[in-house]
């Protein structure tokens, strides 16, 4: 996929080819560019300051080469600038790892994409503006509230689940970072205190519980993904349904615990498993209602992710027009 | 306790009976006013916007009496004036219960204080300033910010350990709230799925693991109090130990469950069953260091809280100090 140009809506396309009179006597139009650096490709988003999508892109790279990540995002600023007829007024970027202090580079991401670990953003791109820089999860966040499934919610939690359980949280409308940026990591939570320790060390985690990567344990070796779980389960197959009720017993009280944590007013459940649509939601919204302590009448809103893949992409061009260049601190 | 002044230090207790010269020659030193409401007492301290506590006050009222609560407060307030030589220059209040969204009173506080939910302080009061409501865990966390074990911290969290679980978070220097002023109900975060349900309806609640509420249930009848399980372990009780250690091994599980979901660098354990000391805290540290994800090498600090019984009323103090009493909301 050389020429990446995605998704664009009919509406876009139609915009795109057809320019209206007055649209070509103007200068082109300023955008900013939200880049979201994943394990083997890049996603990015040409958006309007309001948030008007005006073109996205898909790159990949080769991961087993050396900064192959980073010169193929400098080389997409660079297309996308000669595309636009201009510059990004301003770019912001999200990536796996925990975001420095003063929001600049990733300053901790064991074993993968070397190179990324203090790598300043604006230096290396030469940028007149500072790039504000994120952890991957908390741009998926931002990027749902902005335009996404949480908009116009101040108070947020975002549960992503895939081989493992990510996570992110805003609360009275600040995204939480905490002290070395990990705050958010929902699916490190305990929720069986005997049970096997995850990556993190943790005990019986959510992670465990409903990730892809305990699958085969949960399932006493039946299934090789929750896809194939789900499948046997909506099909009928009893003992799939067991371990998949299980499972999702244990998001809800999960959720449940978040409520009374960072009392949010909605769960987004993005990640490849949120794509089992009413067989994952329909018993989730159910066990949730057992055991939360509801302050107000409908409880928490449980919904899908609307995003997608281009989630953090949305929410690393939000965090660049929320934040202040100038200032000390690419965090807010 | 009629009259109630309290706990005020020698030094504070000099300066109090030989005002030096200098000092009587001046205006009477202007004072924020800190109230925290309790079951049945009001604790108050008086205090200068940098923290120095001038006085402390405890008042004992008839929660059976309708509004006892709220007559003693008022009376405490002029008489605090009067002893002063002046009003308070602000005053902050907290209470149980949820505060509500603009700041200015509880919203939520089913069963207990009739008379309570909806009361407007500033205009019970007649203060010419607004008066910011506080929940009493969020209080308790402010001040032991403020003045406290947490001091320079701006990412905490703290634990109260009593006949339930109580807590409050402090992110990126922020006190969460969340949608209904719940946010960090810690206690009741799932850590057994298929424990019993807690007060709040949640199964296998870190409340239920360690809070003097579910002692009887832990230790098989053996114990009317923690204090007592703890004291057996102490002496050398095999059977106390074990079931000491396994809600030590719980709450710190959960501690390090927040510490992925909040990041928090310090964790303050405050509550009566916090006075064990090294009981708690050798194991509990211990514990945590086996189930944390450390980004920093030292991992999160667990200490003993500093304020006591005084922690809501400085925190309350503080949270008048920090609001802008002209603002449309008395949160921040």
């Amino acid at each position: 996929m050389r020429k990446s140009e995605v998704s664009r809506s009919a509406k876009e396309e139609r915009a795109a080819s057809c320019p209206s009179p007055r649209a070509s006597r103007l200068a082109p139009r300023a955008y900013v560019l939200g880049i979201d650096l994943g394990g083997s490709s890049v996603k990015a988003v040409a958006v309007t300051p309001s948030g008007r999508a005006l073109a996205r892109f898909n790159e990949p790279f080769d991961p087993k080469r050396r900064m192959d990540f980073a010169e193929t995002i400098r080389r997409l600023v660079r297309r996308v600038g000669a595309e636009r007829g201009q510059p990004a007024q301003r770019i912001g970027l999200s990536a796996p790892g925990l975001a420095a202090k003063d929001g600049r580079s990733i300053a901790f991401m064991p074993g993968r994409l070397r190179g990324l670990v203090g790598l300043i953003w604006s230096e290396f791109l030469r940028t007149p503006s500072a790039i504000p820089v994120l952890n991957d999860a908390h741009a998926a966040l931002l990027g749902e509230v902005w335009q996404g499934a949480a908009r116009r919610c101040e108070n947020v939690i975002m549960i992503t689940l895939g081989t493992g359980v990510g996570g992110a949280a805003m609360v009275d409308g600040r995204l939480l970072q905490g002290r070395s940026g990990k705050a958010g990591h929902l699916g490190h939570t305990c929720l069986d205190l005997d049970g096997p320790p995850d990556v993190c060390h943790m005990p019986g985690s959510l992670e465990m519980a409903i990730g892809n990567c305990s699958i085969r344990e949960r399932s006493a070796g039946r299934f090789e993904t929750t896809h194939d779980l789900i499948a046997a389960h909506v099909a009928g197959d009893e003992e799939a349904t067991r371990v998949w009720l299980k499972s999702v017993k244990a998001l809800a009280s999960a959720i449940g615990s978040f409520s009374n944590i960072l009392d949010p007013e909605i769960a987004v459940i993005g990640g490849g498993i949120a794509r089992a649509g009413a067989a994952l939601f329909e018993p989730l919204v159910r066990s949730v209602r057992e055991v939360e302590w509801k302050t107000n009448p409908s409880g928490i809103k449980i919904v899908p992710a609307e995003l997608g893949e281009f989630a953090g992409a949305f929410g690393a061009a939000w965090n660049a027009i929320r934040i202040d260049p100038t200032s000390d601190s690419l965090k807010r």
